[in-house]
């Protein structure tokens, strides 16, 4: 089979490579039915993360199992199944305290940019969905996997309750499903920051009720403008970077919370100015696994539609181009069909 | 009068200032039963902070309202009262959101160990006794100034539950105090990493389960092993240096939170290194104005004898003596007598 393969900085080629098989009695072999390209694919994309020689990429995905190890009990061939970015057992400490994300078998998927995957613990990992879905519900299914859940995980940590009133620091489609989550989390108000005429759309239509498009510390500014000078109660930091991070960390109130997911690059915090913020800081690699029956659950039923971040759609021998379009941000999210 | 006057490191002076007077018609003018030295004030003593000209010093007090402004209605004088080592409006959109200590009208206290004290926003500051206390109850109502409320927001921020198991990173009074708050919380498991005979006993007697000697990783390698390789669900970071801020968050289980209330000094956080940790991260400044009515309750019916942390005291004219003995690890923590 050929998937999507990083070979340097900027070179993603979509190549032959072997076929995942059993190789473990806990894994799974499923065959994607979508994937594909996420914010945190271009940083080794755009050589801000090294890399050890030519990667198969790709950690979002869902489709029907193919092929279960001896031990696997929970899911089976035929059926429709949607996992975690990270893979986990679902029963050690760190699972059962609600962060499988931290589960002690924690891989982090790769590979996911192809027509067939392995999945490592498939019992701890993957959820079926309740039958097979349409295609129309194939999008909003594969962000379940990552971008979605990432979002999601950004407003809990940020603690958005009923009645509060949130920002969003980036308009990727993380930051743009965490609009979409912290609405469905009941806040009132929730400010969107972005310059971007589509995404500021796509943003409204997720329930952000105002736009700021300043950064930095004029961002900061504007939110604390539209706070009557006090900070939003909740802040989802979806960047990485040293200025987004302390835009965020900046706009909340004192006792507010910054949920942050973004991998954090070149991000270096002053223990004083924090100190004296008073803000609560939460975030890591969201924990997906958690998620997934919500979450599935939500989509199923058609009372979110996270599938709109997808504006655009290639067939996988295009994945390329799913980079460029996604680095030059002409596209917000590309969806791959194998 | 006289009051303690920094000059210098390691110079402080017992001189003559002038008689605090109110200034504005918010002010109340107490005077001082009991004041002591804080943990904080060493680092300024110790030239880790650098002062601008001769610094008048201390923060924790309560006494008896000798005389209040025109605009004051919550305290009159003759009432003995406790207030916080940060004053407060305890009105402002902050102080209603929990966080008394990032008030707008915040402004730190000194000059405490003096016999005579200024007290700014006392409305919002201060909180009367429900009578006049017995001289054996002032070195715990004293606590609640500072020390206590502060242990106590580490435990709070860190999310010490019922049945948590905790870590305490740092056995000066705070530390200390903050064993006794996980405690009062409902902590199961109480660890507590000191290396000092006399530390590590009160710290039992505040309801530590066990002593950890070792530190930074070594320390840390302690706590996994006493917590089947997972990590405290909550630990108290009752230091501020970078190894006991990696200490304290190293030592949590992902998911778990810290609490930090020692004052960084040249605490750096590296941010892709905090992410993975997955650790929740709140301190600051304690909110200690909205701390005062629960510990004077529970300092007045005797539930708590956080009193015990002083294990030096001495007539304020001594106080160069106490500064001295904090320094040199001679005294947990020495109290004042005007």
């Amino acid at each position: 089979m050929k998937g999507a393969v990083l070979h340097a900085p900027g070179d993603v080629r979509f190549e032959e490579r072997a076929e995942p098989a059993i190789v473990k009695p806990t894994d799974a072999v499923i065959r994607v039915a979508v994937t594909c390209v996420c914010g945190s694919d271009l940083w080794p994309y755009r050589g801000a993360q090294p890399i050890e020689g030519p990667t198969p990429m790709g950690h979002e995905y869902c489709g029907v199992v193919e092929e279960v190890g001896s031990e696997v009990r929970s899911v089976k061939p035929g059926q429709f199944v949607v996992g975690s970015f990270a893979t986990s057992d679902n029963t050690c400490p760190h699972c059962r305290f609600g962060y499988p994300s931290s589960c002690v078998n924690r891989e982090f998927m790769s590979a996911a940019q192809a027509p067939m995957l392995r999945v490592p613990h498939a019992d701890g990992t993957l959820v079926p969905t309740p039958g097979m879905p349409s295609q129309d519900l194939l999008p909003s299914l594969l962000t379940i996997s990552d971008v979605l859940g990432t979002g999601w995980f950004a407003a809990e940590a940020a603690g958005v309750k009923p009645g509060s009133t949130v920002a969003v620091v980036g308009d990727g489609a993380v930051g743009l499903l965490g609009v979409l989550s912290a609405k469905q989390m009941g806040a009132e108000r929730i400010i969107a920051m972005s310059r971007h005429e589509a995404r500021q759309r796509l943003a409204r239509e997720f329930g952000a009720t105002d736009i700021v498009t300043e950064r930095g510390n004029e961002g900061v500014a504007r939110i604390k403008d539209l706070t009557k000078g006090v900070g939003a109660d909740a802040v989802l930091e979806c960047v990485g970077t040293q200025e987004s991070m302390w835009q965020a960390i900046r706009a909340t109130r004192p006792g507010g919370g910054v949920g942050y997911v973004g991998v954090p690059h070149g991000v270096s915090l002053d223990g004083a100015e924090l100190f004296f913020t008073h803000v609560r800081l939460h975030g890591g690699p969201a924990p997906v696994r958690r998620y997934l029956p919500n979450l599935i659950d939500l989509v199923w039923k058609g009372k979110i539609d996270p599938g709109k971040v997808f504006d655009l759609t290639l067939p996988l021998d295009q994945v390329a181009e799913g980079y460029r379009a996604m680095d030059q941000r002409r596209a917000i999210k590309a969806l791959l069909r194998p």
